[in-house]
């Protein structure tokens, strides 16, 4: 603290609560658009970085983020440390003992996923340089391939848990392949690290590159069999006899920095040593989801959108968006991954709209390709030029993925009933005297919301809730009811003090009552809203909770966030 | 992460790595001893700093922690975020609306329990300045009567949830007269950074003194009543409409680091922005418990310690150890507080034993002492001897509290089952054809930990067992009986793979089975023990999820952590 000055800490401090700020509220957006939250946080960086603020008021923004001096290198710092910490996370969520013991198609469908962008990104970098760089480095070409041949694990695997596919045959192979990729793409980057690091003679250690490389290989192996052996052991230990969950989360951060530390030193960047570290720790079955969720919440939520702000402050997006690199690089990464994942598919027996899926997810180069990017930018490999046409591939290729495997495999995300609700079709104080009239409220309520012949609505709600009645066990009812033409599902909740007996079997009056409109046509998402439902009020005293709230956010705040 | 070079990051990262994983371990050997963890990660820097390694091995040391260039200025800059996001936490656990709310007995405690040390230590300082400082400055006493007057709030509540005083009366004034104490010493130590900052010239906003006041006034009045109120209603409106927690997670930290920087520019501590935000923010019913929880074991488990440890590193324990200013501010302190808090106590009508429990518990002094202590040596207010015994004296204060309050009350922390556990009572594999077998068999293992007669053990214990059985619902058995003589409780505890049948109400044969062994003469212990395994295995298949666990320590972790 002694030597960093009242003023250093309140410009570090400002330009923190402005990146956190900003980036969530902008990863919030892009949610909205179903778009990725990185996309959202680099968007944040952009704002406030020479793009746009630095552009209009480039007095204040050199004021908040200064270039140079203590505040500079403070800020710099945890920039780092933010993205090390990040990529532990990225670490623990690779299974790579369950990828290994996959079969042939896997094996095959990771290689060619790299080989063939990785073939094509050398040739052309080969061949036509100057037409990604102004003046190619020598370690260029090896690097433009080896960004080309990633795949980014975790938007692959969120996308498969958005379309419910991860637990299925296709999604095993598809996650398998991801993680090899991803593990594949970070050592062949390590060595590019090490082969700069080398000709630039910036590494702390000195040594020579073959050096480097037999160490970051020894390194590997050494944590991925006695590192995670000696985990699964310390693990029991530090929970049987430290106070929990400290033991086990100062553990995960000492080994996972001492391992950055150890990687930084001998060459490659600090973050390969965080990753392979999460990797070895992540496995460990003595981890328990409660300390997984508080390190993820924490990294993920605070440190990750630092980090990814950070990078539009140090790039200006629009004076470096060149089309010729931002489309060519598109191009070849699109045709190298999915070309090579799809031949790898459709030769090891899958149908072809798999092997177009897997194609698609396999794609999606998400954080890992803006992280590789930047450290390259930093290293000297690659322009600013390039590096924003990387950052374009990979927020595209990972936008896009979502939306094609959906198309390809006829699969869509499951109608969230939370979504559906709305200010307009909630009735804060259902004041029914009995089932009856409680559904005539709720269709009043529905009919408001978009133009709907209300007559209509509760002609047929009431004639469904004769044949059976629809409440629930645990306080709650589901009135439904299909309606021929409605374009969109509509959902209208009632709340009552009283409670509304719907018969349900465990004979407690319904506290919520859900009125469910559905297009007469799609008969799977009035299924999928009940499901939905049924699943969020399976906990016992759930309703009460969600009822007890005041007005409709508090309500929306209830249902989203369960303990 | 383009100004700061390879060995820099090594450096910061290989610090941080030591700092987390010594304080860790060695907040682990003090918590043995019922000591705060606070002392084991202050020694923590002890060790690394120039108290011992320096003295060592000074190039290590200087190697690993270097004073000079941008790692240092990267690890103070980490270190100062710490702190601030420490006392996000200390004022989020800060009930004021609760305080506020309390009797005459509670304000006067409180009033009292700070007029008293603040006079003595005012008089003191202006009396003998130079037995407590070679060259006192012109603030120095004001901070001193201040220093003494505190309370340590997180130290107090922690104290009573240990010895189960905090739902009573007593319990409830201690915390309040706490709250006000905690906050009140804040106030006034603002108070006295900005007549510092105001005679030195290093506040960034350059204000008089009375303005830095009045802003400072302002400040906390708004942020209790309007910046309370709006955080009320931004929560729900976050959790209903951004994904979770990472909405809540970012706001908290946002708003925290934005109050931080405020108060630093006007010329006040960070720390102490961050801290009436936490007030605000932890009031709001709005926020969840595991929101709660990720922030403060994140923030409490990592940041802290980085921050306490990183104390000894600037400081040399051992040089600037004087044993007149320690006593003197550990007699001054003690005097003050107790006699004050005593004097209120007996005064307001409570008994003497009462009064002086409160007067230990406002005593302690805890972390916040020692963060006081080093905002003033570092605004140069004091020197590093007075330092040293301010954080002896909040050592010393904090760790007597606990034991004198339990003393004083008679009370004492209910023994803990598990703590009772060890390996050679353990029998992994309790292969037991009934009842009186597996008894048999534990009677044998409790008897080899500690030199007991098997016969007598299985004697009373199988007679007891013919009375009433002893398993429990939820695949549990507690044989049990005390024996004469026994000094202290001890359990022998059996895993059975197939179950052994106790007659448990529910007819399941049980995994798990304790034998207690209790002395004759503590009828408390038993019941203690029996109460402490209920709870513990309350929750349905908890028997079955311990009881999966391999070995002795990976049951002893199974019991500890719940998920």
């Amino acid at each position: 603290m002694s030597s960093v000055s009242a003023h250093d800490i309140t410009s570090v401090f400002i330009a923190l609560a402005l990146l956190i700020a900003t980036a969530r509220a902008l990863g919030e957006l892009v949610r909205h658009f179903h778009q990725p939250a990185v996309l959202g946080e680099i968007l944040a960086g952009v704002l406030l970085g020479p793009t746009i603020l630095g552009r209009f008021a480039p007095e204040l923004q050199a004021a908040i983020f200064p270039a140079q001096g203590s505040a500079a290198v403070i800020l710099s710092g945890i920039s780092t440390l933010a993205v090390t910490m990040f990529l532990l996370v990225a670490g623990m969520e690779v299974d790579f003992y369950a990828a290994v013991h996959q079969g042939t198609a896997t094996v095959r469908i990771s290689a060619w996923g790299m080989l063939v962008p990785f073939t094509l990104g050398l040739a052309s970098a080969t061949l036509f340089p100057t037409l990604l760089m102004e003046t190619p480095s020598p370690v260029f070409s090896v690097f433009f391939a080896t960004a080309l041949s990633i795949s980014a694990l975790p938007v692959v695997a969120k996308i498969l848990k958005d379309i419910n596919l991860i637990k299925t045959d296709l999604g095993a192979i598809i996650i398998s392949a991801a993680t090899i990729d991803d593990l594949c793409g970070w050592m062949l980057f390590a060595v590019v690290l090490g082969l700069v690091g080398n000709y630039s003679g910036t590494t702390t250690a000195g040594l020579p590159i073959i050096a480097t490389i037999e160490i970051t290989l020894a390194f590997v192996a050494v944590m991925l069999t006695a590192g995670r052996w000696s985990i699964n052991r310390i693990m029991p230990f530090m929970q049987a006899h430290t106070s929990w969950p400290a033991g086990v989360l100062g553990f995960a951060l000492a080994g996972a920095l001492a391992c950055a530390a150890f990687t930084e030193y001998i060459g490659i960047h600090a973050i390969f040593g965080a990753f392979i570290f999460g990797v070895a720790f992540g496995d460990t079955r003595h981890l328990r989801e409660r300390t997984r969720a508080t390190l993820d919440q924490f990294i993920s939520f605070i440190f990750a959108p630092i980090f990814f702000a950070t990078i539009g402050l140090r790039v200006d997006f629009i004076s470096n968006f060149s089309i010729v690199p931002v489309l060519l690089v598109l191009a070849i990464a699109m045709i190298g991954k999915v070309g090579g994942c799809y031949a790898a598919g459709v030769f090891s027996g899958l149908s072809k709209r798999e092997s177009l899926a897997i194609g698609f997810a396999e794609n999606s180069r998400g954080a890992m390709e803006i992280i590789l990017g930047l450290l390259a930018l930093h290293a000297g490999i690659i322009d600013e030029k390039l590096f924003v046409a990387l950052v374009i591939m990979a927020l595209v290729t990972s936008a896009m993925a979502g939306f094609a495997m959906e198309k390809v495999l006829n699969r869509s995300k499951p109608l969230n009933f939370i979504d559906l609700l709305s200010a307009k079709g909630f009735l804060q104080n259902l004041a029914a005297k009995d089932t009856k009239d409680a559904i005539a409220q709720l269709s009043a309520a529905a009919a408001a919301t978009g133009g709907l012949d209300e007559k209509e609505i509760f002609g047929k709600a009431w004639e469904r809730e004769n044949l059976v009645p629809t409440g629930l066990p645990g306080r709650v009812a589901i009135p439904h009811a299909r309606i021929k033409g409605l374009q969109k599902p509509v959902i209208a909740l009632g709340r009552s003090y009283a409670g509304v007996d719907f018969n349900a079997s465990d004979g407690h009056p319904a506290l919520l009552v859900f009125l469910i409109l559905t297009p007469e046509e799609d008969p799977r998402a009035q299924l999928e809203i009940i499901a939905g439902i049924a699943r969020t009020f399976d906990k016992q005293g759930r309703a009460e909770t969600v009822a007890r709230a005041n007005g409709f956010t508090e309500i929306l705040a209830a249902l989203k966030v369960d303990e």
